[in-house]
């Protein structure tokens, strides 16, 4: 069997510009990076700005699992679906982080005959996209701390400084660190920490803005510390806002690569799914919208999280009405969460099956709380047998949802015809009513209980001492009118990771609250949060290579 | 008067792809990053490789001065004046730090009418080599402490590592850091250091490597560390080659943008002029050299670092035999060495002058000992008298050298003609007879006390306990045979920056040896070398602003 990589060096691309003419779009359009990566240019984004929408379907999944669910595969598989029906589609998704690449996820370009390409190329620097983050975040660091070496007029409390520098890698010792160490010249001593790119709110601030001067405001609202009285100290009092911009003027502009059929992708930006909200940006999603008739799109981690704020934070900033959500889910994840080990999910097992697709059933549920038709899907293995298939088919249907298999790891679009069809149906025959879960007036914690209770099942939350405090303090501060940005283990539908299928009877504990003000949500901090990966014994770095003639290897 | 922002702005440029057709290039043979910026291909820089070599022209300067020498603006004219005279001329220049952008210095694409365009994009992401640097030099140092944390089996002694992460900012606090606070999981407790990735020991192998496999070889030499036996690891025992180098496959081609005027520029690579060589690729230089009948290259600071740097290190290990070395000087940093304060420079003062004229005396002598036949060009300012000029050009010529001034700043190419045709002219009439300052025989004292006597005109050298010891592990460790590659002031011809002119009577302290193995030379360090700048007060970052038509303002 071929490797992913494989795959995707073998497909024959075609050159970036006729993917774009395809969509109407001039050479002169596009900024070429290579002959099959580009950016869109502005002004091409302007144009296009009047036209009227197309159809934006939702692509998110159950709770992930050791069995794996495929989304990305599944989104990208169902573009090309509506590509061999002839239908004009785009897809949006986001860039992949270099560090996990170097790690145990590898890269995030789909999978199978269901990719996005050059592979390599969007696994590694792309466009430079993450790299300019990574840059602006540092600069504002750097200017915070010499602030703070020349005289700290704006009286920051070192012990509050709040942000944090970045690099794209998976480096545990950076964590946790002492800066400022040596002699006077070399800056005061603090303790700081790092983080990877995608979780700088620099990140989440690109994917939300829709233009150079909403960005430029957002950068201007982040607060970097607190000062000795307390009150926060922002990157605009910094001095820091226009330097920031100047560097992600270009990371701005959405980046048009194609599918392995060719089908238009726009692949921009890529916030953590945990202490961000986990989708593209929402300029990409809104070119797409503009580009073409059908857009699918996807969000981070299973659709408890990743679903709940593409809807509650991207949807609601962004004015985005979704048509239409593809579920996916596979047997092998259903009987995971019913209670089957890794190991035994090749066996047919329909007690497991009918015990695990509670899971399903849940995130069916809180989907159609949005007002959104729903469209499940089974990313299909070899190993599902038809009494397991046609078990959950009947019960989607019963439950209100469309079904769909879908082979397009295998298949390709082909694969994906039948999916397609189902969505095109339900998008001709289901009006969606989009409406988000709660209001902007609730308060805080109002807010993240109406996410605890009706999304995750919880029976209430219970908040930390510092939680509360905090909570208090930002109501106070003014962010109370915010969104909430809830970072939860993606491995169940509760903050425990350990719960499978669909719990109840449980609270749930929210440790900590902090806000990003350029992005514009509060996060809520339920456990502990990884926002720096380390390496594992044997990373797939030890395994990547590139030859003489420039070819690289090892890299998934 | 514009700024060279403005300038550099308002320039009507080709498309690259034309500036390209100029050389003889197709389309297909550039990588585009836009319409003004592109890489060249690998198979464009084999298909070339048979060509004849064209001629190699280096341009120096006297030791920089507060007064400005305009080295990089002068490289850039003189390949605007070629084009002018309709010579097939090519510039090989070094890519800009983005870190100094942000701080006191500024970028480095020339100034007034003799820039290399488009200016912004250079001193900021370019086209994402610095970024891939970063990155390669930064899994390294992860794969390292992974290394350690998963259970040392290479015995690596926590208190030699002596590779350091680095960032392309000026942040000063990063000097010296200790990481792995925290947790088990957080990683072991050391003192660390980040440098400015132009310090980085993969940018010096970058820019010497020639070719992918032998990129790998270096990288895989690079000493990351000493194990508890005091025997050196390398990044290949800690099986980081291959995925560092999947990271700088891109970052390993020539960079081609163009001069106000069109002249085709190649910029890639600038490592360091302290604590590496100093100058753009030997990649680029090679391919320029293939591609036009006369390259105009520099390297870094003043002709004692730069100059002597590019013949010992970069002509040594890549075979290049230099045919002309035009030096900069202007009468203002004469007048400067010669002790007028800065204040005082718009004055004619010709006593001052003949004073300060020894500084390029020496950097003349220095230079004829390399076989080259030397042109001195005036960087003219309008405050400089006809004598002065006079007298700096009798001086020059009385010992052998051509002069020309030089009004490029002010007039683009046509400010250069003269300079140009002096060129030419001595291109023609005098033979390069091209050889090193010293064999790989000689012992590693021996080459720096070669250095040091009769490029710097020391008599002697005081080597610290430190080094001595240093210099005794190096030679033992096989490293005897590489070339030295001095760390010193570049504001004297000694290791004082106070002792302006022609220091005489002095002995050179050295204070610390080690090896850049990767890079293939020794670094001897003379007194404090900053590999981490800090910003300034008010840095440069705060006056840079991007408008909401992208449009990029307080560069310089």
């Amino acid at each position: 069997m071929k490797t992913d990589i494989q795959i995707a060096q073998e497909a024959k691309l075609d050159p970036i510009v006729e993917v774009a003419k395809s969509l109407g779009m001039s050479g002169d359009e596009l900024e070429l990076f290579g002959k099959y990566k580009a950016k869109i240019s502005d002004a091409y984004l302007e144009k296009i700005a009047a036209r009227p929408d197309g159809k934006l379907i939702l692509v998110t999944a159950i709770n992930p699992t050791p069995a794996g669910e495929g989304k990305t595969t599944t989104s990208v598989g169902l573009g090309q679906a509506f590509g061999k029906l002839g239908k004009r589609a785009v897809i949006a998704l986001r860039e992949p982080s270099l560090g996990p690449c170097f790690g145990i996820k590898g890269g995030a370009a789909g999978g199978g005959y269901a990719q996005v390409v050059p592979m390599e190329d969007l696994n590694l620097h792309f466009t430079g996209d993450f790299h300019a983050i990574t840059s602006a975040n540092n600069l504002l660091a750097a200017i915070l701390d010499n602030h703070i070496q020349q005289g700290n007029e704006l009286g920051i409390d070192t012990r509050q400084v709040v942000w944090k520098r970045c690099l794209d890698m998976n480096d545990r010792v950076l964590r946790n660190v002492v800066v400022g160490l040596g002699a006077k010249a070399d800056g005061t001593v603090r303790e700081d920490h790092f983080v990877i790119t995608v979780a700088s709110e620099i990140m989440a601030v690109l994917c939300l803005a829709c233009d150079l001067k909403d960005l430029k405001d957002r950068l201007g609202r982040m607060v970097v510390a607190y000062n000795d009285q307390g009150d926060p100290v922002t990157a605009a009092d910094l001095n820091a806002v226009g330097a920031m911009a100047a560097l992600l003027k270009d990371a701005m502009k959405p980046n048009l690569i194609q599918t392995l059929e060719h089908t238009p992708a726009l692949v921009h930006g890529g916030p953590f799914a945990n202490i961000a909200h986990g989708c593209n940006s929402l300029r990409a999603t809104k070119a797409a919208l503009k580009m073409a008739d059908y857009v699918v799109t996807e969000a981070g981690f299973g659709a408890d999280l990743g679903a709940e704020k593409f809807f509650d934070i991207k949807c609601r900033i962004g004015g985005l009405k979704p048509d239409a959500v593809v579920l996916v889910a596979t047997i092998r994840a259903l009987k995971y969460n019913g209670g089957v080990p890794k190991t035994e999910l090749n066996k047919e097992n329909l007690s497991a099956l009918k015990a695990g697709i509670v899971n399903l059933e849940k995130h069916m549920e809180n989907l159609q709380k949005y007002g959104v038709p729903v469209v499940v899907t089974l990313n299909s293995f070899v190993t599902d047998t038809e009494e397991e298939v046609a078990y959950v088919k009947q019960f989607c249907e019963k439950r209100g949802c469309a079904f769909a298999l879908s082979q397009v790891w295998e298949k390709g679009g082909e694969g994906g015809i039948a999916l397609a069809n189902v969505v095109l149906d339900t998008l001709e025959k289901k009006e969606s009513s989009f409406r988000v879960l709660y209001e902007d007036t609730l308060s805080l914690e109002e807010k993240i209980e109406k996410v605890a209770g009706e999304i995750y099942g919880a029976e209430g939350v219970h908040y930390s001492a510092q939680a509360k405090t905090q909570l208090q303090r930002l109501e106070k501060l003014g962010f109370g009118n915010l969104p909430v940005c809830m970072a939860k283990t993606q491995y169940s539908l509760s903050d425990n990771p350990a719960l499978l299928g669909r719990p109840e009877h449980f609270k749930m504990d929210v440790r900590e609250v902090y806000v990003s003000a350029g992005a514009g949500f509060v996060v809520v901090l339920t456990g502990a949060v990884m926002t720096m990966p380390g390496l594992p014994k044997k990373p797939v770095a030890f395994s990547i290579d590139v030859n003489e003639d420039g070819v690289i290897t090892g890299l998934f």
